[in-house]
């Protein structure tokens, strides 16, 4: 029998955290006078109690997790969390049914950014706080649990990462308690700061706040429904390119880089082909956007940085409709959103190390073809790479691709249209946020969408977000074999 | 220096084979009194003239290939030979430039079957004839290539086929130019047999021949603008379905079975996982069509299976318009068509051993997941997989969707709509023929495309028949190092 106390215990914790972050938009709400300070007050206590509750029943014993505890744990958690933070969007009756309120809950938690919502601009700041508060909660999650769950899940090719001694030789592997603690204070003075700049750079104090949240988290949503466009402010678009860059890169590196190890930032592979991904997309970008005479000089690379860096690191943010851009942007854009940043970030996506490591297997297959009597050793940021770790990082591919394709199936099957159900698909596993079309496009929202379609979007999400196979293995009968 | 003799050797021979087969048209055509025989008459001369000079030429001396010398020889013979196919289409006006008369020609050669013309009715017998040959001779020349070239290049994982001596453990390597008669003479017979039964299923014997070549070279190319749906004939349907499949199966298994190894067809693991998701899809397509009201019982199994098997196989023949059977089948039918069918066939795509490979692998990373302490073998039809295998059909999995990719944006670049440039370039890669939407749909062609946009297409359609990295080394700098 599979000992479920565990993770009980780490549900019932973590529900508790989200029920006391409720009070949060409950005392502003407060503060600024609006009754609905009691939504929030509500959703808190019986978060708090459900989580209190499950924590008090199961805190006796050991807290040790078989990797079978550690799936459901890790799956269960994030799809707790999803169902509670729900509770103030339903309550609040900013949306109108269960559904919508968990689709915004689990498009937040799980950093996504696809909203059911629209009239953001005269909205609560509670609801609008919440939303943000749910982002980075999500990111913060995705952080830890990068560093400390899944390379010991080994999925997708994450062993690479597992011991740090691959890329550092160094036998240091700071154990999760210890360095949890820095990454959430990382995280806490990055959000600061962004959300300080934003501030001066004109914005209100409660937009500074979520924009600062869901930005480091690169999460995407906004207390405007023009998004970051709403500002039309180049210095505004560029604190969020910088910030979004920023969320997207290996936490651990900022912690080993405040220890004195500066070089690794600037050397690591994975960080330097991010870059080189993001030059070439914006060079593309703005080539065209200044050969269809879209924009002019300055302008085209504003405009074009900016989406390029938001669309592939999966946060989302508009500042103008690239749709409107002219014909090519479309697919361009739709390609470039399933990249994503980097393992260990709050980024989603494929990841830049996934597509550097099956770009050596292909090398490597090439290179066998054209010489076949040579001996040809495939690498990853110098060091030669296991065949069982890209093995694994290609079946990741593989199963990425045809999640999307059963998703995408899936949708159409609910009555979507071919470019909602498609771009829906990649939004939700890539953790993006707008899709492609005038549904779900960069100007609209996921309201008009029917209710098996949020669900099976909302499962998305969290598949992208949970590295897909942490959630698919729990469907497998072998899994639960004694 | 690379010596280029053999290759135009090849290619010589090949062009004389070309404008022989140009002779063809010419005399039916003449027979029938139609003044167009010389049009036919005058392409197979210079076909004729220019392959003969070029064997002449070259005849001397020893024909032997390096690595090299092999990859050339492939390419170029392709395109030489769509280069003068086109050339009956350009002299008899019936498409205005030489960029329509390449793409036509390409998309016969490589059974892709997508086209530039329409009033295909009313249309003279030789040009129907001409469209039918190209496809016939181009799905000959892949099931030559795919025995005779491909294992031998080790493209994509094709080394599985190499000795054949991996699923028979018996030594036997059939020498190319032995087996290539037998093949090119079942081929004949399957063609002649496939002719047969739709002239007796009421086919005029022009549309016979004519859908006789197209389908067992899952070409697709009709001699009528509605396609296999002008005679809404149930027969005619059961007749292409047959023989599309039987296109698509391993041909090396139809000698082997001439030989008494009857069984090996049915043992065989990739067919029975081609027949397995044929019959999955069937059922799911079968099932929506009922659910949907789009057709009644025994109608329904009647338009999916055709529909199903035509789509997967790539060939293309349409019965109706599936894009106006329901929402969801758009994204279902395009999905379906990279998989393609049997290595050895004449189907294209993905092909049906790639996706049990990568399934294997897929199964292998996620047992070791599970269970971290386990020793799981990969295996395919029996015997362990080679990782070096698994590698190079993986990395073929990973060019061919960055392909798609690359090809979808640049024809967005030249101005199509999204849903025609996603749905060309997946139609060119897998050599199907219709794309998806209202311009390249099953209803449409590809005629109001612009040049640049059929140019990208036609080197698609190159590109997918020759399993992309034949065709991509030529463009690696290390490949032409000495
Ligand atoms: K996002
Ligand atoms: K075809």
């Amino acid at each position: 029998m599979l000992d479920i106390r565990p993770v009980l215990l780490v549900i019932g914790a973590l529900l508790s955290v989200l029920g006391v972050a409720m009070f949060i938009p409950a005392l502003i709400d407060l503060a600024l006078g609006d009754a609905q300070w009691r939504v929030f007050a509500a959703s808190g206590a019986v978060t708090l109690f459900v989580g209190g509750g499950l924590w008090l029943a199961t805190r006796k014993g050991r807290v040790e997790f078989t990797r079978r505890q550690a799936f459901m744990m890790t799956v269960l958690t994030w799809a707790s969390l999803s169902a509670f933070g729900a509770l103030p969007f339903l309550w609040s009756g900013v949306v109108p049914t269960y559904t919508d309120a968990f689709f915004e809950s689990m498009s937040g938690i799980t950093t996504t950014g696809s909203t059911v919502m629209s009239g953001l601009d005269g909205m609560q700041a509670g609801i609008l706080l919440w939303r943000g508060i749910l982002q980075w909660l999500g990111g913060l999650g995705v952080i830890v649990m990068a560093i400390a769950v899944l390379p010991m899940l080994q999925v997708g090719g994450m062993q690479l990462f597992q011991a740090e001694s691959f890329s550092t030789a160094e036998k240091i592997l700071p154990r999760a308690t210890q360095i949890s603690a820095g990454l959430t204070a990382l995280y806490i003075l990055f959000t600061v700061i962004c959300g300080s700049l934003y501030y001066s750079a004109g914005m209100t104090a409660l937009d500074a706040t979520v924009h600062g949240m869901t930005t480091v988290a690169t999460g995407g949503l906004s207390s405007h429904d023009a998004s970051i466009g709403h500002y039309g402010s180049a210095r505004i678009e560029l604190i969020a390119i910088v910030f979004m860059i920023l969320g997207s890169l290996p936490f651990i590196l900022y912690i080993q880089a405040m220890r004195g190890q500066w070089k690794r930032l600037f050397i690591d592979s994975e960080i330097r082909t991010f870059f080189m991904l993001l030059a070439l997309f914006i060079s593309i970008a703005t080539f065209y956007a200044i050969e269809t005479n879209t924009f002019t000089g300055i302008e085209a690379l504003r405009h074009s940085a900016f989406n390029v860096v938001s669309v592939m690191t999966g946060t989302g943010y508009a500042s103008t409709d690239y749709q409107l851009w002219g014909p090519f942007t479309i697919a361009f854009f739709f390609f470039i959103m399933f990249i994503g940043g980097c393992q260990g970030s709050t980024a989603c996506g494929l990841k830049v190390f996934r597509l550097q490591v099956m770009f050596q297997v292909l090398k490597q297959h090439i290179n066998r073809i054209v010489f076949p009597n040579g001996v040809f050793v495939k690498r990853y940021s110098g060091y030669p790479l296991a065949d069982n770790v890209s093995a694994a990082v290609m079946s990741y591919f593989f199963l990425y691709v045809v999640s999307f394709l059963v998703l995408a199936i899936l949708l159409q099957m609910t009555g979507l249209d071919f470019v909602t159900s498609l771009s829906g698909a990649g939004t939700a596993i890539a953790n993006v946020g707008p899709g492609v079309g005038h549904i779900i496009g960069p100007s609209g929202n996921f309201q008009p969408l029917n209710d098996v379609a949020k669900w099976l979007l909302a499962f998305g999400m969290l598949l992208g977000r949970l590295e897909l196979l942490t959630v698919l293995v729990l469907f497998l009968p072998s899994f639960w074999r004694e």
